[in-house]
């Protein structure tokens, strides 16, 4: 804080919170905030309701409980003090920057993240150990998968999503953060939401799922099928292309290398494979407490990776309203090379479920 | 907008936009934002990978994706214009709005719900079935742990809110937004976290759960069963008083009553019982695409209910360190008089399980 001219930080949603405290506010309209001074003690609002929830460390915070008709913003401004610049969490919900920016006017707002990220990205050996259990966790589900036992054809999208939520579950995680199936032509769409297209024989299944193990740190990964037969020529060399893509992209992520030219490495070999304008997004996302946070694999990010820090490499091909594929690992940058975390095959694997 | 002086409003997380659109922002760091100015035309502004998911209504709404190297927040400031007045979606991330604001300097800054609370704070016939349905689903997992068909004695709270979570889904839910269970002592803690305390006969256990239907609505319903044998008169006593002051509350929740009469009623009824203290939140909320949201039925909320606010009436009383108890009932004002949409009993029930 004090080398980024930072006075205060204001925590509420998000992982910054429980990084910091162990606490982990309600994503709820009542407001939650650790206001933290660059000097002297922190102290977290919290609602009375929910006070008893908060395990008190007195050594870092004081716990200061509203009530339901008191002003929480109002508490927290006077906490702050007469700061200039303000840093609030990323995650903290537009309504309390709004009523805050009424209370402390001329204070310059900055994200949180420029004072926590260089905190969180790089992982220290308990949190990496952490994601490589996670990691584990969601490599067994995709096993799973891959041997055909979770049932695919003539079920829906929906269904098999569910499936592999409960999986994930089952396999240590406590949270289910996403489940994207999508079948056919709809794995062109990247980010799409599994709905009630029966999955056919014969066809992609993209699979992309991830949660939160007990201890908060995230798994993420992406593996497709095709549901019986032979793929055709032009999915086994659309996927050639990808699998060489992510294998490339992953071995290059060594200390030192800008997160641009990893996603550079990846895009290069996807347009030599002649698919560059269907690979439509970034190559990767830092992972820890947050499923998406930095440092992010895109072009623009010239920060080098250095020890600890933890991203996904998830290259996608996508042909409108055909077919596509995205293949994903988590990947921690060490000063022994870049360690890939899920070891599950990487093959567009034929099943008959 | 026009009344409020708001040149534009930019929507987010939350319901606003599904409410508006038809589409439903995912909650990742990737903005998308639907940029309405008073005049003039409507613009999604969605991350290109996430373009294939949206339901394109050209008479509502123009879809603008961008690329993974674009910067979003300027698009966004340069689709706003030179506003003097913006409304920002209440749970837009706070990172976009510190952006916004260095981009679009000198704006007031307001919450979107100034502008939409009005709108959907009062429902229509559609939304009120929509909120029956959805509450008939929450009552009949009510009745399953009312009939002892939820085992409870042996069982971590953890295991029994999973287990309510996985009958919400049955019971036609598409998603579990919440799912306390509070044994014991832990009942004194309205928003205990269910963990891992096995239940023991002889005590409270206080349920609140509640889901999002596939339509978006919301379901909420608290209640609280006593494991074998007959309670305390302490707790007997107590559950009287909650009893009572919970359904004259609802009683009282006719059109044109202030929203915190009917916390006032509940609240003298309390504290005349002698537990006036020991009640520590609000009376209700309202509930509609959100669990929590307008009109909020607590001290200094001085709006009139009108036809169609739709809201919780749930009193509590806890008891540090030793028992507690809440009831809900989800309640909509209309020209009749209160409809309560939970039907389940409304006792303290015994239950052998």
């Amino acid at each position: 804080m004090a080398e980024l001219g930072v006075d205060v930080l204001l925590l509420s949603l998000g992982a910054d919170l429980p990084y910091l405290t162990g606490y982990e506010a309600m994503p709820l309209e009542r407001l939650t905030m650790l206001v933290l001074p660059r000097e002297g003690d922190a102290t977290l609002v919290v609602p009375r309701l929910e006070a008893p929830r908060v395990v008190e460390r007195p050594d870092a915070f004081a716990v200061l409980p509203w009530d339901e008709t008191d002003d929480p913003v109002g508490i927290v401004a006077g906490l702050a003090g007469r700061p200039d610049v303000v840093a609030i969490g990323d995650r903290t919900w537009a309504r309390f920057l709004v009523d805050l920016g009424k209370l402390l006017p001329g204070v310059d707002w900055r994200k949180a993240s420029e004072v926590t990220s260089p905190l969180r990205s790089r992982k220290d050996a308990e949190e990496i150990q952490a994601l490589r259990v996670a990691s584990r966790a969601a490599d067994r589900v995709a096993a799973q998968l891959h041997a055909g036992e979770i049932p695919l054809v003539g079920r829906t999208e929906h269904e098999v999503s569910q499936d592999i939520g409960r999986r994930l579950i089952a396999e240590g995680h406590a949270k289910v953060n996403f489940a994207i199936v999508a079948a056919g032509e709809n794995a062109a769409s990247p980010h799409h939401d599994p709905g009630t297209r029966a999955i056919r024989a014969g066809e992609v299944v993209l699979c992309d799922f991830g949660g939160t193990m007990p201890d908060g740190y995230c798994s993420d990964i992406t593996r497709c099928v095709w549901t019986g037969g032979e793929p055709p020529a032009e999915m086994r060399d659309l996927y050639a292309v990808l699998l060489d893509a992510q294998q490339q992209a992953v071995a290059s992520a060594v200390v030192g290398m800008p997160c641009e030219d990893v996603d550079g490495v990846a895009r290069r070999l996807i347009t030599e494979g002649g698919y560059g304008p269907q690979f439509v997004h970034r190559t990767g996302h830092g992972i820890g407490l947050e499923e998406h946070e930095d440092p992010y694999i895109v072009g623009g990010n010239c920060e080098r990776l250095a020890p600890g820090h933890a991203f996904s490499v998830e290259p996608g091909i996508y042909l409108a309203g055909r077919m596509g594929a995205r293949l994903e690992d988590i990947v921690v940058a060490t000063a022994d090379g870049p360690e890939a975390l899920n070891h599950v095959s990487h093959d567009l694997v034929v099943v008959d479920a």
